[in-house]
């Protein structure tokens, strides 16, 4: 059966849509007797108004989007549950869109999402972004923006993010309590706030603990995969460079150099350790167990939620929303890789 | 700036606002200069015609919604990745929400699309599901439903899927090329198709080729996951079973065994190999590496959209639509496992 609509109910009973309208929502000027009709009628037909009519009374689509830089990526699938976990216990539904890490396809998603009228916008910021106008834009709109994970610090809204300098500097120095010295570091690309931060975090903890900052030792992963782990981990075999010990700015680049390293007979962690970071599934599946830290997405997507109902609320009462950085915690985990 | 509606520009020209909104439709019954005056006030203050608007002119939300028993699972992402990048190409939105495996929030999903509009749903029916009578109910609608993966032969609708039962026909017979007679499966739940499709492979695969089937080899798997996959692979060395291959059901428990058999130092695949299914990244990085069935998640996401276009444009005709069950090929991925 085809969904009724208002028009249905009005050419039934002979009266107009707007009638119709008015009485479902009981505004007074239509008579007491005319909304009994129609309410009646309704009921005897099973009519569900649809979302369109509650977003013309409440002005809010109940509805959300998320644009996110890649799909198909764990931390990322952990992010997105957390948002639509919480977002179905409010009763919002939640559109997902993909900037492929692209500049314009961002641009273009967020205009997509505006157009939808959308509550709430959720954005990790994608790799190629070099211009935040399209993000300010959004702030002169109706729509919350909370912004997670690859954030930037020029954004006028509120962020859910970890302290990437603080854990990669947790990591490191684990990995020299466990007596490294030379270790190397296999790095995002240029441009992201967190592959820059994790970096620091990785210098920081190597002077302050008087090691010397060698920049030979430092690997760009540009799409942040395991073959580019495996070919660096190779590369420092072949060129028999003096590394004992590599931080990886994720856990695939990490993965893949310990494949590189069973692969050549290394010793796991004795003679080379591996660290990653985010704690994806993988990391605690393989032989040896790779040691990483624990970024906990479901509950940063969930905190994201939530920081766009409090900015939502306050709104309503027409007071001043004050943006916030959120951090979440991160734990060092420590398994056979170290 | 508050995104401007027809009441706005309506009551800026001193008009009504069917006026606005006919002559932005540019329907007959509105006089060429109001029309000249609507658009160009419209253009003057930027206004873009919101989806509502769209939805009231065409029937159509572009809008689409997918319902999945699992988020955080690979192979649900990669489909999810499909369908989203083929729905972007033609301009759909997408909304996921996730069953949970669960049969009651599967019925209130897709109640929710259906009050949303959507044009179309996409569904992979969860495990705990046992009466189909919600899903039979969106075929009533003007909602067009495709079901992907986790699919039941009694919906009368189409179905995107792989032959669960030829791919784990020919996973079994290629352990049994390599010389493996004690086979063990670790199968998914009771009731899913495609658990039960994968069983009635292997059963088949043992017995044409002349390999008595042996219940006590069969251990379920409920969860599908590794630490199942693990227990199972420990209680076969502990009770000292004659096994020299593993089917399982899935990567995940085939991960766990190919974990619990390195513990126990057990040549891999010289005294015992280890089969999966699916394809997910994980089997290419552990070492071994993990032969298995290749499942074309995003390939099956993509052709379930062309199906969904394709019948809403018979309807579009007027024309009857026909059911079909579309399978996607699956391809053997022989790795160090086996």
């Amino acid at each position: 059966m085809k969904n009724l609509t208002l028009r249905d109910i009005a050419s039934a009973l002979n009266i107009s849509v707007t009638t119709v309208s008015k009485a479902l929502k009981n505004y007074p000027d239509v008579s007491v007797k005319t909304k009994e009709r129609v309410k009646a009628y309704a009921e005897k037909v099973n009519f569900t108004p649809n979302s369109f009519a509650a977003y013309l009374r409440t002005h809010e689509s109940k509805t959300v989007g998320i644009v996110i830089p890649r799909l198909n990526h764990f931390f990322f699938s952990s992010i997105l549950r957390g948002i639509i976990t919480e977002a179905e216990k409010h009763e919002y539904m939640t559109f997902i869109l993909c900037s492929d890490e692209s500049y314009e396809l961002e641009k273009t998603q967020i205009q997509r999402l505006l157009n939808k009228n959308v509550d709430g916008i959720f954005l990790s910021i994608a790799d190629k972004t070099h211009d935040l106008t399209h993000i300010q834009n959004i702030m002169d709109k109706d729509t919350n923006l909370v912004i997670f994970d690859k954030y930037s610090k020029l954004t006028p809204c509120s962020s859910v993010v970890i302290d990437d300098r603080k854990a990669a500097y947790t990591a490191v120095e684990h990995l020299i309590k466990k007596g490294k010295k030379r270790i190397a570091h296999f790095r995002g690309p240029l441009l992201p706030q967190n592959s820059i931060d994790r970096f620091l975090g990785y210098r920081q903890a190597l002077e302050e603990n008087g090691i010397e900052y060698d920049k030979d030792l430092v690997f760009i992963c540009d799409e942040i995969n395991d073959s580019e782990g495996y070919d660096h981990m190779q590369q420092i075999l072949d060129q028999k460079m003096d590394v004992d010990a590599i931080f990886a700015v994720a856990d695939l680049p990490a993965v893949g150099a310990i494949k590189c390293l069973i692969e050549n007979k290394v010793q796991i962690p004795e003679e080379i350790a591996v660290m990653g970071f985010s704690n994806w599934l993988i990391s605690s599946l393989i032989t040896p167990s790779l040691s990483t830290i624990d970024q906990p997405g479901e509950l940063m997507g969930r905190k994201a939620f939530q920081v766009f109902l409090d900015e939502r609320d306050t709104k309503k009462r027409n007071e001043p929303v004050v943006f916030q950085k959120y951090e979440i915690e991160t734990t060092l985990i420590e398994r056979k890789s170290t």
